[in-house]
């Protein structure tokens, strides 16, 4: 099995001002190609130490990746670094300076003497073209081994990592990991280990449970020489689970926000939203995903009262005597945003997300969530027992998702 | 200054199982207290990379802490591999054992013997109890030099890291370092960057440019005996930067949303939205804060065209000819928002996001940005030159909040 080492460079990782994401995804990508990262480290702008660990580094492994240090200014290393360690010259890019002038031309942006530092490379290397930022990445063979050159940022790096670094990583790879996450909303994490208790212990694949954000997870993991036969280890695995944990796994790999989508359009209905305390969350959550114009078009974040009447159609009386976090608010704003919009579905979201509360005895976390159609308005209280303001913004949009799906599953034939 | 270098142990970090937060901690915090951390490395559960890695550390640093691998398993490997590489012996610490025991025993949980290895420690060293768990934590002090053995997991390893290990460190901290970011949008780093050449030089304080969504910052740290003298250190720095740049320099530390929100606050003036393209993403990101409702009360999330014409009183024939990605659509929105509301500021954005276009031959990064007072309109064109959607969204949110900041510039006395 060939071995890899992992260097991150950047000043800004060794101050702690922002968390290494970029070794976990790479990290990640690797063990799912079957190719072992032996070490990963992190250095500075610092030239002799940069240069030190990858001497290192590529003394020791056959692929050394490096992220970071690519930008137009005189912190940014790593080319010159690596050049010099390898004994390369760096060279002007025609295709890349073209790039970069381009890109500043679209935006209408001088461009500094700085960014041609940029179209520069090593003599010799491939030149990975960054879709998302004027750095090109670069991929250098010698001596039998290679080196790849990333751009820190991880919105560049990712994709560039997956379209032009993964294939030519592949003819590396001994064997493939394949891994799934079986999603579920609503359970809690112990109760469904508990349920899947019988399968936490396989060896091949392995499942792991994990909870983030709200849901929980179930990791099914599986080792083969292809993609296919991994595949064939998960997918018994899977199916079972999915019986055992019933309804409440809601897919697999998907998101939430995608399954709700995936089922509104395959009935050709429509949602529209009322979202008081999740602040647009819902909104934004939907329109992340490309084409949510097929089944979402109309939103109100009603986060004062008087917008909940004007445009919401909110009962003064019901406010009044209710107050806005309260299951009858939730109700009128489910069906007041239905009814306005024209839309097959109404979702409605009020709520003290905290640090404070709303001037009444009510508690931080106290979520009401409604969900209308033609036919019925359904109301759910939520508590999570946290003053936690990122949190409970997070467990109603998600929860709110969840009640639109179960109307959905309702209407199944 | 007294070097140190972090080293995090176990092989879920090298399979990006988890996301390496200790090393952001620990990077955190040292550099609070004026202690350089000069590398970070992570290795996997094997005792011979460990020991050479360590040994690499402990020769050229005076300080090397490890986070991982003190749990009850056989994978657990940091204190035996440490001693021996340092020549020390380990030996049962009565208390921890006792401690252990009682942790079992309160639990219910039968004591299993590995967990007799968790009350093992180097000989000579000072044990560090920890509150959160049963692996504690070491410190050993040699030839003038100290490693510190901390747990892995995050809550176990902060809590004990902050009550025992940092009040031992402080021997070591020859002063403070504080850090600063003066926050700029609207001229792209390379522009920030020339703009701020005569300063990138700087040794103390140093000022650092980068680039994150759709934003550049520049970083100025400052290193001095104590917090007082390094602000002090900091300050004209600072105040220099801000006449540079001007305008586009909107804040130091505070977020774009939070500046905002205080401007509004300040002039007792709200803001409502009329959002299309960011989805709601210009409301999430206001109400993320607390206390948003002092300044925000209504937001329409206008997907479809129908939307923006009943809520907003868009026009149809401005939707015909100029489509709805377009500075009249913008300015439509936003007055219709503004009129409807009653707030002082009515704030708009239509634009394509992508990957897809809207049908028309617009293409995919062109954004339309329009605010709204009593007296005038301002509208902005953007082209973010990019066919990435999440990078779209979050420019087109923060360039409106931009627009909105200009506006409210202009009414400062």
């Amino acid at each position: 099995m060939i071995v890899c080492e992992l260097i991150s460079v950047g000043t800004e990782l060794l101050l702690g001002e922002i968390t290494n994401t970029n070794a976990r995804f790479l990290a990640e990508q690797m063990a799912a190609m079957g190719i072992a990262v032996e070490r990963q480290c992190t250095v500075g702008d610092n030239p002799a130490r940069l240069r030190e660990d990858f001497l290192a580094a590529w003394e020791r492994s056959g692929i050394v990746i490096l992220t970071g240090g690519l930008g137009p200014t005189a912190d940014d290393i790593t080319k010159e670094v690596i050049c010099e360690a390898l004994g390369l010259t760096l060279e002007a890019d025609a295709f890349q300076m073209g790039r970069i002038e381009a890109f500043f031309r679209q935006r209408g942006l001088p461009m500094g003497e700085s960014n041609r530092k940029q179209a520069m490379v090593p003599a010799g290397c491939v030149v990975l073209p960054n879709e998302n930022g004027t750095a090109p990445g670069c991929w250098i063979q010698k001596d039998g081994k290679c080196a790849a050159l990333l751009p820190g940022p991880p919105r560049e790096m990712q994709p560039l990592f997956l379209s032009e670094l993964k294939p030519r990583l592949a003819a590396y790879a001994s064997g493939v990991i394949v891994s799934h996450h079986l999603r579920t909303i609503g359970l809690g994490e112990s109760r469904m280990a508990e349920l899947a208790q019988d399968y936490l212990d396989l060896a091949n694949p392995t499942v792991a449970p994990y909870a983030k954000d709200a849901e929980s997870y179930l990791r099914v993991s599986a080792a083969a020489p292809t993609q296919a036969e991994a595949e064939a280890l998960c997918r018994p695995i899977l199916k079972k689970l999915k019986e055992i944990l019933g309804e409440a796994a809601y897919s697999v790999d998907k998101s939430l926000e995608q399954t709700v989508i995936d089922l509104l359009r395959a009935s050709k209905q429509t949602v529209a939203l009322a979202e008081s305390c999740t602040g647009g969350g819902i909104a934004a959550r939907l329109t992340d995903v490309p084409g949510a114009s097929d089944v979402f078009g109309w939103g109100v974040v009603s986060y004062s009262n008087d917008c909940k009447q004007a445009l919401l159609g909110v009962q003064g009386a019901t406010l009044a005597r209710h107050g806005a976090v309260s299951a009858e608010c939730a109700r009128e704003m489910a069906q007041g945003i239905l009814t306005r919009s024209g839309a097959d579905f109404g979702l409605a979201v009020t709520g003290i997300a905290g640090p404070g509360s709303d001037g009444t005895a009510k508690e931080v976390g106290l979520i009401y969530l409604a969900v209308a159609d033609r036919n019925v308005v359904l109301a759910r209280k939520l508590e999570t027992g946290r003053n936690d303001r990122e949190y409970n913004r997070i467990a109603a949009a998600k929860q709110a998702l969840a009640l639109l799906r179960e109307l959905l599953l309702t209407q199944q034939p």
